[in-house]
């Protein structure tokens, strides 16, 4: 199974007195440029069966923006990609369940540092920071056919945008 | 600094008989893919102040392709990069000596399991297979601007080819 792990694009400044962290949106530039993303994810033959994304808005829009490029056409919010969420619960108590077929691609939008320290503790077992993931970057991870995946997979893919435009 | 570790593109099968393993020579194929990416790379804007090589005809001719296509005026082999090479070697006997300047780009070329080991020990401290390197992709590394890059360096891009393309 392949997971592409997706940092939401470029969102507006914290501004704590004006509006809550999870309701900040994506600025214009941002929005353009993970559209760009998308666009050349869509062109590079991408498709996902699932969108997973964290409910904070900055990320539920670029999921949104990676459904409207044809990426893929299921969209799930996950309260594990929200900040904090713990890959082993993930793992555990969501994908497992699910019991998905080794074919199967899924994308799963949210922040960082989680989704760089997720890649890392699939890889390595351990999170120390040797990931760097822009804002609308991309890390795909091969997960292994059976067994935990934790401590057990393979980056294949890690891209900042700018090598995608 | 930032390293940028090139695997040798898609080479003539093992013929023990008929040819020795380091006079193997890049495919049809393999020269014509290597050619698109370094056409790519330079595209989005890519030059190295160096490119080391293992001194294998297949990786040499990688190397040259890639000054071909303008990433770099500079070519030199490297007997770190050939099979088995020890990382920790090649830092303090050719790496430290040059004193590099922190906006150094250098562009290793050389071999697999060998480049991915590499990675891993300068990101994670070991190596465990757990980053995939096509024939002609690529990983950067980050390394730190002070003290041993190894155990603390950071990958910022690993692409295969046909996502270069």
């Amino acid at each position: 199974m392949e997971l592409y792990l997706i940092r939401h694009g470029i969102a507006e400044d914290k501004q704590p007195d004006v509006k809550k962290d999870e309701e900040r949106t994506l600025t214009k530039e941002g929005r353009q440029k993970t559209e760009k993303v998308a666009q050349q994810l869509k062109k590079l033959g991408l498709h996902f069966d699932l969108i997973a994304t964290s409910s904070l808005v900055r990320a539920r829009q670029t999921a949104e923006i990676l459904i409207s490029a044809g990426l893929s056409s299921q969209l799930e919010e996950c309260k594990y990609l929200a900040h904090d969420g713990a890959i082993d619960s993930w793992v555990v108590d969501w994908l497992k369940p699910r019991n998905y077929s080794p074919q199967t691609q899924l994308a799963l939008v949210g922040h960082e540092p989680d989704l760089s320290a997720w890649a890392e503790i699939l890889v390595w077992g351990q999170a120390k920071s040797g990931l760097v993931l822009k804002k609308a970057g991309m890390i795909g991870v091969k997960l292994p056919e059976t067994g935990s995946p934790l401590g057990r997979s393979q980056i294949f893919w890690l891209t900042p945008p700018r090598y995608l435009l």
